[in-house]
């Protein structure tokens, strides 16, 4: 076992001149609690004009370098002549090379001339205009109104793109909405040619997709409130792409090779606008084309290249095109087992393998164009890490730009010459670098002192290692928090925290190993933590990813008791005082360890679990596990509707009443199993609240949470 | 206080020749639970026939005094020459003068004569025909299916009395359904004339009902069903009568006076089917008329009296007529302040009282049509009591006929010259004795041995007694249960189980003083249990029940608060250990009492609870609470959304999850408001329950919430 860092933040805080010390509440470890935002580290706002950074305060906006002051809400207010802007942290500056201010009020979106003092353009923003994807190009607006799609044009011209009817435009068959779920990447359903003189768009029609009655009960007599849901292996919705001409005022249609159920993803306009490529997958998701269309004409022009897989394949990626050279783009896939850069000949179709070995690129950041290289960040140094790196194109050379290991993120300006360079590590709460992407150099701009030291609160050892997968040769990370007052020679209840599922890692060498506040919560009541990144996770690659394909929970599972098995061996855990909590995947992980392992786990809290993936959606849920028609024997295998019976200890589930993400049905149908099982499982339900909770509910959830290991556990 | 009888019952075990006491398990103790059959005490079934007391068994009916054999089932079958009757409990025998016994399959109905031995008359019964009612007289049966009425003739012609129509017979306007939510004493929406020539139906239009979204979480994706539930307060259903003449084919409307949302309740034909009376309430519930129609034209003849209150009249009973002169019924009305009996002649409208004191009719029995006495039971002997007595209307001469003090339930002949009587009392598991009504000589049929000594149960200490109400001067009884091995130095955790609401009773002096199963299963586990009737309970007059008016609950708990310092008063009970537990109204109380009361229960149950009253019905809400328009005060007084930042101690919510009577709302509506207020209530659900569990889920339920007093109460 190999373990690299090591963080002794209570060590730490003990050398500080810190007399008395506090414990740290919910209030201060949650999102929604009260002096949350008092205790964050020390922080400064930034963005940019051109390459000169700036820095943004509530008041002003600033050049972040010298100190100077570029605009503020008061001058755009008086050169107005009305309160418009309110907020420096809004003000966007478009232009490299024009002294232009975006400023957006709910009623109007204007431009504002900063030297010249004066409002150069202004257009109004309809009432209820929802999704607004403006263009600097051509100052067009998109936007949404309930199942329609606008475009308010440069000219203050009203555009209706989707037509009014019986059934377009509403609930039934929306526009420029997200489709598929927000799965494969897709975020927004409104793509703006480079020009933003033409608007590719999504049209879902989901009529045919049976809704999952949502029950709001703030009404006079409950109502319900409907959510098109298409469960695996059921009807799923149906998607066409249009592209709009705003000059011509006419839609094309995108003539869809492929089925009706197809996903269409990752939508990327060619630099000149004649083509558009599609990242088209089947429905069985184990076959992806890559096909350009004209944007003139909505025709098939080619298909550049196929990918397709024994499991499956997954586009999460659009195509990057270099800004230097129009004929080659970016795309990135784990075709090699990792997700890598390659370079794609857009005309051959040729692809170019741009960075490779074992570990994943987690982000394209951008290119640097006057180096004509590519901006990323990976985690080539450690699993655990995430930082930044150029990589020339033609060339191939690589350099490390993050100053510091940790976990990063990297903000360009529109040259690519220098980005912003966010990270913390385990022991650095946060620092802010000014970096130049060509020489490496940088500039320190912040490094925050560690706040909770600083306010002399009860901080626990936190500390991270690697042990092995149940495979016997994986390595698989975690983090360990001990309880507050630590003594190896006690013996301590233990709880573990799982996530494990796919698209997320729990641990990573982030300020406090990514220590979740609950966790310091939960050591300064005596507990220790244990969290573990099992296979299905991310960043580790391909392999790691799919040996969960088919059978969700079984090979997490295996590798979770693997780190119990770590935990026994150590004197000062319980092994008679295990917990177990997770949420949604980790929710499914905590109902699927304590039924499966009855004996192991004394207690756990379950909150928003999948319990069965027929009531799943077909998007996440056929990827991993096919459909309950081609995979019954993995569908009945991970069922804990079929794992009731074997419930022995205390497990509490926990679901948002209107989570539209993991329905109230997972819940409810393994209550119903549990009764007639004759087992006895507890249940809360957080009315009005989704798939997570937020603001003050999350204390009440981690009280709640808290007091359930507190009465049974401890 | 007084304490008329103590059943020591523990006592009576030991005197025994019992040796080792097995404890009664869940499976003993409730309906749901596997040995709960075998363990009831001894039975017999019994009809009549004519004058004649029969017993049936599964396989035949004999004479219930001889013993000789009337018929058998085999019998039947081998003269119809088919398999249609299957059990004896299940045939009827009609006729006192015909030896016809009635044979019902769910294909056909046919009379029997066990003397010719053939079959004398049958009658298909059509597919899915529900609220089958079916005349002696005409033998014409009525019955609905959906929303739809039909009458199937004696000749076995399918008659449709309701319109088939795009509302008639839907969801919408039900035909021939009990209306009015089973309140007012209704029960059923057929009424056959008395020689089954004419039929009385309602008929309820409940389009302008909102639907209440229950949510059927057994569909592959969940769905709703709709009920339409009229909320306090909000639109109500109308109801009509209608008066379907058989022979002609014909409905006429009875053309009802009043509101269009009055009740229309307890409608009772006239001996000679000429006039249909209806008991007719305002909408208000305060102004309750008697009023007569003629069935011929369904026109308005003539109003017989009219009740009015300052807070409520409920009309409860129909018309009884003398069976020996048609000019005049028993009424039964609360109107001297107890129900009592009244000679009501229909032509003048004059009421002569009958029965008198400050005690209840809590039954009319029947008739001794030789006598001219009418037999009823009261609880002239003592609250707790229901005993059976005659009474002659023209002298007022009354007779006690019951032999024993008790709970009693008696079956009268068809002339009322001997009722088969069976009761319970505190000792005596059951008892059947066959009794004259006019010369009150009675004939010991079954004494049933105790079954739980018998079997060698452990049988804790069960006692009842009175203690004075919050006004000081009522009689409050009360039921205890002292812990199995009950020792008086020691300090017990002491749980108060509770109902508290109108038109019930808890204490009662039937077997084991209406001891509950779960009661005994706890005494077991070490805990005293506490059961008082408080005013709002019935059996004790209209001044006792209508205390609560307007503002249910706080006069409820005020009565219970006295409970409880009477059991603070007594050095066995730990009243640092008290818990609270009901279901329903009980549920209301259970909530009411721990979120008023935080300093005083450490740890409640609440069983389908009303939170708050604009949640329920209009006809049971208005009755007690008004409207939320006009009684403002009481329904914030009473709200528990209102006090859920009260709660302290343990409160464990356990609701149907498709509880059609106290819909989910209310759980999930304080759930949120107590989440709202940073307070942490329990929660549990059954899908698919209503608003009682039954079955196993029955068993699975009282584990829960034994085993929620055993986490937080021991």
């Amino acid at each position: 076992m190999k373990i690299k860092w090591i963080a002794f933040l209570l060590m730490a805080a003990c050398n500080l001149t810190v007399t008395a010390q506090k414990p740290l509440t919910l209030e201060e470890l949650l999102g929604g609690g009260k002096n949350y935002w008092q205790i964050q580290p020390e922080n400064k706002y930034t963005t940019w004009w051109g390459e000169t950074a700036l820095e943004t305060t509530p008041e002003e906006v600033k050049e972040l370098v010298s100190g100077k002051t570029l605009v503020t809400v008061e001058q755009i207010n008086e050169w107005v002549g009305k309160k418009v802007a309110r907020n420096g942290h809004n003000l966007i500056f478009p232009y490299p090379e024009k002294s232009l201010v975006l400023v957006n009020s709910p009623q109007e979106r204007m431009l504002v001339d900063f030297e010249q003092k004066k409002v150069e353009w202004k257009q109004s923003i309809p009432q209820q205009a929802q999704h607004q994807d403006w263009n600097a190009e051509s100052r067009h607006l998109a936007y949404t109104v309930l199942g329609n799609l606008y475009v308010q044009t440069s000219e203050d011209k009203t555009l209706q793109i989707s037509k009014d009817g019986s059934t377009d435009g509403t609930d039934n068959i929306v526009y420029g909405r997200s489709v598929h779920r927000d799965e494969f990447g897709i975020r927004k359903g409104i793509f703006w040619s480079p020009d933003g003189k033409k608007l590719a768009f999504y049209r879902m029609d989901q009529s045919m997709v049976p809704s999952y009655p949502q029950v709001d009960i703030t009404s006079r007599i409950s109502t319900t409130y409907t959510d098109h849901y298409p469960m695996a292996g059921e009807t799923s919705h149906q998607v066409k792409v249009g592209i709009y001409d705003v000059e011509q005022e006419k839609t094309v249609w995108v003539e869809l090779v492929g089925g009706p159920e197809d996903y269409h993803t990752n939508l990327s306009w060619a630099p000149d606008g004649k083509t558009l490529y599609i990242f088209e997958l089947n429905r069985a998701q184990n076959d992806m084309r890559l096909v350009a269309y004209d944007t003139e004409t909505g025709k098939f022009m080619k298909q550049l290249l196929q990918e397709t897989s024994q499991k499956y394949v997954e586009p999460q990626h659009g195509l990057d095109f270099l800004p230097w050279d129009e004929t080659k783009a970016i795309m990135q896939t784990q075709r090699d087992g990792y997700n890598h850069l390659y370079v794609l000949d857009v005309n051959t179709g040729n692809l170019t393998q741009l960075t490779k070995g074992n570990w994943v690129v987690q982000e394209l950041v951008g290119f640097n164009q006057k180096q004509k290289s590519v901006l990323y960040m990976s985690n080539e140094s450690d699993p655990r890490q995430k930082c930044l790196y150029s990589i020339v194109v033609k060339s191939g050379k690589k350099t490390a730009l993050s100053v510091m290991d940790g976990v990063h993120s990297a903000s360009p300006n529109y040259l690519g010459t220098a980005v912003i360079d966010r990270y913390s590590s385990p022991t650095v709460p946060r620092n802010i670098d000014l970096i130049s992407t060509a020489k490496g150099k940088s500039q320190n701009i912040l490094t925050a002192a560690d706040s909770w030291v600083a306010n002399g609160f009860n901080i626990p050892e936190i500390t991270s290692g690697s042990i092995k997968a149940a495979d016997g040769t994986t390595d698989l990370y975690y983090r360990m928090v001990k309880p507050i007052g630590f003594d190896p020679n006690k013996k301590y209840p233990t709880v573990v925290y799982v996530y494990g599922g796919p698209h997320a890692h729990n641990v990573q060498a982030s300020w406090h190993w990514g220590l979740r506040g609950w966790e310091a919560y939960m050591a300064q009541k005596g507990y220790l933590l244990f969290i573990l990144d099992n296979r299905g996770s991310e960043w580790r690659g391909l392999e790691f990813e799919q040996a969960t394909w088919h059978q969700l929970g079984q090979v997490e599972m295996q590798d979770q008791m693997q780190g119990v098995a770590y935990l026994k061996s150590l004197p000062y855990v319980d092994a008679g005082r295990l917990g177990v909590h997770g949420w949604s995947f980790g929710g499914f992980m905590t109902t699927s360890l304590i039924c499966n392992y009855p004996d192991v786990f004394k207690v756990g809290v379950a909150g928003g679990p999948v319990i069965d993936w027929k009531y799943y959606e077909v998007m996440y849920g056929e990827r991993y596990m096919g459909t309950p028609q081609n995979n019954p024997e993995g569908y009945a295998k991970t069922s804990l509707l079929n794992k009731a019976g074997n419930l022995k200890g205390r497990l509490q589930v926990i679901h948002g009443y209107n989570d539209p993400t993991c329905v109230p049905q997972h819940a409810l149908s393994f209550i119903r199993a549990c009764a007639d099982a004759g087992t006895q499982p507890d249940l809360f339900f957080y009315p009005g609240a989704g798939h997570n909770m937020s603001g003050r509910d999350q204390i009440h959830l981690h009280e709640r949470i808290t007091r359930y290991f507190e009465d049974f556990l401890k």
